[in-house]
């Protein structure tokens, strides 16, 4: 059945796809493309509906004790190589949803296999130390061969992490006690009494009314903080009580970008003058704005690189800092190592957080002024797992052994050329295509989003969405372009049962 | 010199603790005392002062990335075993600190150095699963011979996280949900179109002024919405936003707790008076209570079972949930395996948050209707982390082969009766010692307490503190008579120290 599965898409693709054949005419014996994995399959397998049976017993049993209610499908890692995800069934299927774009070089990568048995990543995983006041002596070793050697440029200090949520909130913590450091006139200056009580009740000046500025429609986290920062859907957010915090417009861009140029010109000055009116006016002052590369569970929205670098200059000119969220277009995706180095900024962000592809996570920094004045002020038991700074630093190695991001720009290029090959046969279904020259961080709109979803997996493919109708691409590093001929294949196969 | 240490040590503990030397007269040799490490060494061993040449170079280098202001030392985790820490120098240190609370079973703990080096483990660090989305095809029975045979009387279900904090923010967070759905008439009622514009601007219906009310001096953490229920020290507090949310007053008890039961008797009753007061009329209407069975982080504050029945009735009869944090009392240090257990509840608590000896962290629930009414309301990539909850199976799987929550209550009455004594030698040092019959959860007041805890490191013992005063015992599960004996003696050595 596999078989004929595969050879189905082949035909299909032969007879649909012509100018990819020209490109690909043997794509996966293409000479030029070594495969990472060498034990990875040819293409995904399919051997039963999805969900199977095995996996619908499996949910049920798991739905006593953990809400399953979002579950996609239940996953035999065991089984599970390179780009390919097994499910307990017997099916195989091309991933490119890669655990909500969290893993970066593949499934069961024989690298991070020999740091998973290293006797170093024993002593981490069972003599967890609280970071802060008992870190191992290789601490500093394992930060600079690790977590900072990718540290974006100008920020060499790091404050770990455990995920995303967390490494926003921190960094949010850091504006807030710079912001009324600031304020007070330094860091050598102390509380005042009046603070030392208001704080313990959770009331001004202690705890000030301050803000931290997000964008429409982006997404930060769903702790209370976080959360107050995330405008993504009514669903991350209702019931749960948040900040009276601000949010700016973000530029809605028209596609192709080519043919609006002036439009969405307009449209990013108009975003980031109601960006800046709301810093002067919002009347809970505003200590930082954060803001993502590409807003990802919002809807892959992009903006321009002019448009953040227009950001930037706001946040100098209002002594605002500049929060970069890197948790999902961080390490590599994006065809550079941080999304934010496509911009050619002047000057870094004041703080970059990550999460997702890094494993652990996290924000870094480089103004040391971003250090708390006093210590405790940023602080928890475990800051982090050092167990999970070695898996990040096992994927930097990889990257770099394999040049994997300069692989996920030229496999983006590629896939983008495809979609666009697609997008003109099928406009209807594939709609502002965007993330050209973005790696294979992209994605496009379709009026039946959730039903192409589902299908994907009848097509041999883990896809997922963002936003309300976008179908976004988050394949891993290692995604290579017999991949990508894979992909346009069961796209376009999911396109022509709709 | 080490020996040398050693025999002062044994030389003072004659001279001075008589009662003690009477009851252990070769301490390390008792035959009923089987040392659960055979590799453990005989006593602490110092060569240096603290912190050494080694320590000191390494902290330099480390500060160029990473704060390091709350340092207390730099460990070799590798030379580090079962209850005692090594430090780079050759120091090797009894902890009964153990990294904040946070390891139950001893350092490089044989049975964990097999689940560390496991196939399953291996797994778990290189596929990191989406946990809602692509949970692994045995996560129900890691579950269910893990997290879950742990799990308190009455709850049987769990939501899982990655620390204390967002243990608590998202047992905060399913209270909310839970409140607007009772207050909407169930879980199949719709939100408004109000709800959904509003709780996309931060503003009330959709986000509702509801709060969580927690205790004065409690900790829960230190993201923004469990800091707002944290009052522990306004260093942990200040600068940062914070929710209008109540607190109310916990007890503060007289010791010893038999010359004062009356009096303490009616602290608490106007303690829970005035808790039932501020639910009942608190601006921002109360949707749970969080309260920690013994205040850990706020001065180690102990409270009797009857008061905490008193708040779950209050909560019961108030429609108000009932959230009880054993992030640091959980997992068998209070000599039984949750704290709450010592209370003979009617009804359990509606949620029991878990993290620190857990190793990994969540909220466990019994009511089906905590989990939020429709799918991806409480959610997150990662929710939790796999390896750490192998981590937590094997410790429950060495507790349980040990019996160490009975050792931990057999060695904590010990323990407590030896610093009784010494309570009575040195009065004025050993204040308002507290925790009997709580395993080694163990506390007492000195004046001199950010001293005694320096001077701890020159007595081989690595302790820690609470509150503004007071000195807390953290020891591990595995903390036995031999190793109480060589605590009782340094503690009288540092105090002769003051």
């Amino acid at each position: 059945m596999a078989a004929a599965f595969r050879s189905s898409l082949k035909l299909r693709a032969s007879a649909r796809l012509p100018a990819v054949r020209t490109i690909t005419t043997t794509p996966h014996l293409r000479a030029a493309e070594k495969p990472y994995f060498s034990n990875e399959p040819a293409g995904p397998k399919l051997v039963t509906a999805i969900p199977g049976p095995k996996n619908k017993a499996a949910a049920a049993e798991l739905n006593e004790v953990f809400d399953v209610r979002s579950l996609n499908m239940l996953a035999d890692y065991s089984k599970s190589v390179g780009n390919y995800i097994a499910d307990l069934d017997g099916n195989v299927l091309l991933d490119v949803y890669a655990q909500i774009a969290s893993i970066p070089v593949g499934y069961n990568n024989p690298h991070l296999q020999k740091v998973a048995a290293s006797s170093e990543m024993a002593t981490s995983l069972i003599n967890r130390p609280a970071l802060g006041n008992f870190p191992s002596a290789d601490w500093s070793h394992v930060l600079k061969t690790g977590i900072l050697k990718a540290a974006p440029k100008g920020l060499n200090q790091v404050f770990t992490a455990m995920a995303g949520s967390d490494a926003n909130e921190t960094a949010y913590k850091a504006a807030f006690m710079y912001y009324r450091q600031l304020q007070r006139g330094g860091p050598e200056k102390e509380f005042t009494e009046e603070e030392l009580e208001s704080t313990m009740v959770n009331q001004s000046p202690g705890s000030p009314q301050l803000s931290i500025m997000s964008f429409k429609a982006g997404f930060h986290g769903r702790l209370f903080g976080s959360l107050s920062t995330t405008r993504s859907k009514p669903i991350h957010k209702l019931d749960i009580p948040a900040f009276d915090w601000p949010q700016a417009p973000f530029p809605s861009l028209k596609y192709p970008l080519e043919e609006h140029a002036r439009e969405n010109a307009e449209e990013e000055q108009r975003c980031l003058q109601e960006a800046e009116r709301l810093i002067k006016e919002w009347h809970n002052p505003v200590a930082a704005i954060v803001v993502e590369p590409i807003q990802s569970e919002g809807g892959d929205n992009h903006a321009s690189p002019a448009f953040f670098r227009g950001l930037r200059e706001i946040t100098k000119r209002n002594n605002v800092l500049f929060i970069v969220d890197e948790v999902q277009t961080g390490v590599g995706a994006t065809g550079k190592f941080w999304a934010h180095d496509h911009w050619n900024l002047e000057t870094p962000p004041d703080m970059v957080t990550f999460s997702k592809k890094a494993q652990t996570a996290g924000y870094y920094f480089g103004n040391p002024a971003l250090r708390p004045n006093k210590p405790y002020r940023q602080f928890n038991t475990w800051m982090g797992d050092p167990s999970r700074a070695l898996i990040f630093r096992g994927i930097i190695e990889e990257i770099e052994r394999l040049s994997l991001v300069e692989n996920t720009a030229a496999t983006g290029d590629y896939l983008f050329s495809g979609l666009e090959r697609l997008a003109k046969q099928y406009p209807e279904h594939l709609q502002n295509l965007r993330g050209k020259g973005q790696g294979t961080f992209i994605a496009w709109d379709t009026p039946k989003r959730d039903e192409f979803l589902v299908k994907g997996k009848g097509a041999g493919i883990n896809i997922g969405g963002s936003g309300q109708s976008a179908v976004r691409l988050r394949p891993m590093l290692i995604f290579q372009k017999h991949h990508a001929d894979i992909l346009l294949e069961s796209v376009e196969k999911i396109i022509k049962q709709l």
